[in-house]
């Protein structure tokens, strides 16, 4: 198809495909004639996934670029593509490097010898989830490390559900964008989902939250 | 405090500090002659919230000025705090309609029905989630609601978590700021507990995807 019907499928409007296409987001479609290329369903695919990690996962432009790259880099093991989309998904913020950030590590560090995880020396998620802790002990609010274990069991859940979809679902060649997406769009959903299950949760501890049950 | 001591004290750039006075995130010091103004704990505290709002919730200043005015407003109720709350997290993005979008909102509001989950009809939560299913099944991964109720149950239990530190923790004055502080760090924090357990779940299933066990 012509970049027009490229972007009348897809609803995203030329000059932005053409964007897609310099910053390495989009392969070039092929060229038919010096100023017209043909553009096939990979293409369509390929630009539905560009929009759902941007206007879903809320992920920029560069860091797009940066996930598709170890997506479509056909020599890196599964685990360096998440290494990567993890690194480009977390709040990026300075290290302060005081008594509660040291205290958030040592906290991160017992749980995950606790329960036993399989890290890397370079898991962003590590250093994040102590920025997360630290920050909400600066605020008065040290004692949330009491929930860590809980979080923890509802993380393993949740992974071990999308690892199974994954392994059930997904042909091997695909295997690498669908981590991605899953973690991506996964994050999303679980989110939301939290969202409802907290005003659910907080309208029966404190009544007046809820209005008619069930509905949406 | 002058406001010297106060960015000392946070790590916070004076001018930095002005431009939140001037944006309704912190409020005026008391002024103690015509150019010089006195900051208290509470100011600090304030802007170590900000920060942490900032930093790791990734909320934009507009977000967090929309927030804090609701904490502020003694007449309004949780839920509609932890309403306006859910509606600055969320990703917001053109709701389109298609096929996709009709499936993916009846698919919620089924979930809703099945977990008997008491919601508001202004629930941006709910919304939220319809778009990032609608968006996955795009990709063709509209299989992945077959999770729903896994993810659902996950979040029960940190929404179930959430409630009970926020219960047994947090005195009745600090109570909705504690709510908006651990809707959006408590986010933060799953969402990297998440993918510290993904790395760990798929070490286990596809093997070379973990080092030595245990180091974080």
């Amino acid at each position: 198809m012509r970049i027009g019907e490229l972007s009348r499928r897809t609803g995203v409007p030329v000059p932005t495909i053409k964007y897609y296409v310099r910053e390495g987001l989009l392969s070039q479609g092929e060229l038919t004639s010096p100023n017209q290329a043909h553009y096939g369903e990979e293409h369509e695919r390929r630009l539905r996934l560009i929009r759902a990690l941007l206007e879903v996962g809320g992920l920029k432009v560069a860091a797009i670029a940066e996930v598709l790259g170890a997506v479509d880099d056909p020599g890196r093991p599964l685990h360096k593509v998440l290494g990567t989309t993890a690194s480009r998904l977390g709040a990026q913020g300075e290290v302060e490097d005081d008594a509660e950030a040291a205290a958030a590590h040592a906290a991160v560090e017992e749980l995950i010898a606790r329960r036993g995880w399989r890290t890397h020396d370079s898991n962003a998620a590590a250093d994040e989830l102590a920025r997360a802790l630290a920050a909400m002990s600066r605020i008065g609010h040290g004692a949330f490390t009491e929930l860590l274990d809980e979080y923890a069991d509802a993380a393993e859940l949740v992974a071990r559900a999308d690892l199974g979809y994954v392994d059930r679902r997904v042909a091997v060649e695909d295997l690498v964008e669908s981590v991605v997406v899953g973690t991506v769009l996964g994050e999303a959903v679980f989110n939301a989902m939290r969202r409802l299950a907290h005003v659910d949760a907080s309208a029966r501890l404190y009544g007046g939250g809820g209005g008619a049950e069930g509905c949406a």
